[in-house]
């Protein structure tokens, strides 16, 4: 989804399934179908709300159908999941996500590490949900998130190049979008400003997709407004920085959505989102994760005497 | 100082002085030397070393004179203090520093809360400390640093035509740079990005100082981001993040040196500082001060394979 004509900049909440998969505690369905309420109560427009894999691998997840059921049940919530096969984007159909986001990586060693599949088998792959999608769900999107975009902590570096020809091959899949995912955390300004317009350029602007950044490196913020400055107007981010990788060694939290929200309010750009509605969301979160570490900083200063929200008086 | 031709960018470290000022231990003088000096081979070219001010006021400062002697003995090194007085300015010229900042608050509530004086008193202050320098220490910097430049913790908004009219007052004092203090950790990239050109074209390019930012919302590397791109090339940063405001409620931690450094070299600009003996350097503040919390992304997650210094092959 991209940003309404209401709002500058579109958030992706991603906390319910990036988040809540990279924990080792599983949060009850009925307080994911909370958080989720409070998240879209706060304003959030989209959310990623579950993964649809093996419960055996991941039982974190294994409520993903009935957590996608509640969010379908939210006006105006568009409700994205992510999976890594076919055989989890039927299920995903079948439970009428709007949304679909296949990880793909761009280093191979990270592919084989996380999904166990080549770069020709997540191709097929990503070319048999396609198909699926063409076949019986027309209606849904399917959203390639290119992880290890920007360094991998395997491979080392990964060659800008390497992104593009993953990107067009994603494409030529017939994919909706094509997102940029920072895997590992270590993007850099000077990445984000060179590769964010390149991906444009060589697929269309209308397929560019969202920037998932993560915070490992605390660059997270640093990232988004490099990101603006070329004209990204999608951002993943989770509540309380949730969120990680458990096949890219060291790489923890997403950027915090509380502090996003806060940098682009701050700014002037408009994403729709209240701020205080936004904090009772991360009791839930508190309630549904207890004892689980939380990021943020405006969680903890509060919001400033000089704040006030885009396009509203001080 | 500015940055010298073999470096992109000067990072001013302040963390011997807003750092250790503001956490309720006291380092012992030969851990303060011992840090200097790591800090100084680790490549850090400028340190604030401590602050000019009663000892009764803040004990963790009593040693200034002796700090400012040992640094002087570091070749190359710019040494420099803080002071908010004529008192504690005479002190430190008679201690040999190379500049001396002086803080001043462009909200009069928070000059009045954080050194007692009205903006008439500050500024006949500071005119005072440009005298005797005139006189008696002409070779010492003066920096007049512009505390709650960015908004106010008591005041709330600070109107930009505040922060040039005092710039300008500086200037006519005689000072020889303003730098801008994001005090209260609320700046934001929009602000900065228009706050320091105008500065430059108020005051003049060779009397715009630092950038000194405040991490409280997390805000502080998005901050340098929009810092870089309007030419801002000093920024000071204080290792472990330590530093605050007593006067200034809810603001905790300058932008991270460790932090910095890799966001800076990451994009391709040189600080001329090794991270691996910045990482030593670090290893003596936390013996100098057992128990304190340190903050800092880089330091977890140690340095990412994919990393390189700028200039050097990955």
């Amino acid at each position: 989804m991209t940003a309404a004509k209401d709002i500058d900049v579109l958030i992706s909440e991603v906390g319910p399934r990036d988040g809540l998969q990279s924990v080792a505690a599983t949060m009850p369905t009925a307080l994911k179908r909370e958080w989720i309420s409070a998240l879209a109560a706060a304003g959030l427009r989209e959310i990623e709300v579950g993964s649809f894999v093996p419960p055996k691998l991941l039982p974190q997840m294994a409520d993903a159908a009935d957590v996608v059921a509640h969010a379908l049940a939210l006006p105006g919530l568009f409700v994205t999941a992510l999976t890594p096969n076919l055989r989890g984007a039927e299920a995903a159909f079948a439970a009428g996500v709007h949304k679909v986001t296949l990880p793909v990586s761009v280093s191979e060693p990270h592919s084989l590490a996380n999904v166990r599949k080549s770069h020709v088998q997540m191709i097929q792959e990503v070319q048999a949900v396609v198909n699926l999608r063409n076949a019986r769900y027309p209606g849904v999107q399917i959203e390639a998130g290119l992880s290890t975009a920007f360094g991998c902590s395997i491979q080392g570096v990964v060659p800008e190049d390497d992104v593009i020809r993953l990107a067009l091959v994603m494409a030529e899949c017939g994919v909706d979008e094509v997102g940029l995912s920072d895997t590992a955390g270590v993007a850099n300004p000077r990445q984000i400003r060179s590769l964010f317009p390149r991906l444009r350029a060589e697929i269309g602007a209308d397929k560019a997709g969202s920037a998932h950044l993560h915070n490992t490196y605390g660059q997270g913020l640093a990232n988004v407004v490099a990101a603006l400055e070329v004209g990204v107007t999608t951002f993943d981010a989770s509540q309380g920085g949730i969120g990680g990788c458990p096949y890219a060694p060291g790489a923890t939290g997403n950027i915090v959505t509380e502090d996003i929200v806060f940098l682009l309010e701050s700014m002037g750009l408009r994403t729709g989102i209240d701020l205080d509605r936004l904090m009772a969301a991360r009791e839930v979160l508190i309630r549904g994760l207890p004892g689980e570490p939380l990021y943020g900083y405006l969680p903890e200063a509060g919001l400033p005497k000089c704040f006030s929200y885009a396009g509203r008086k001080a």
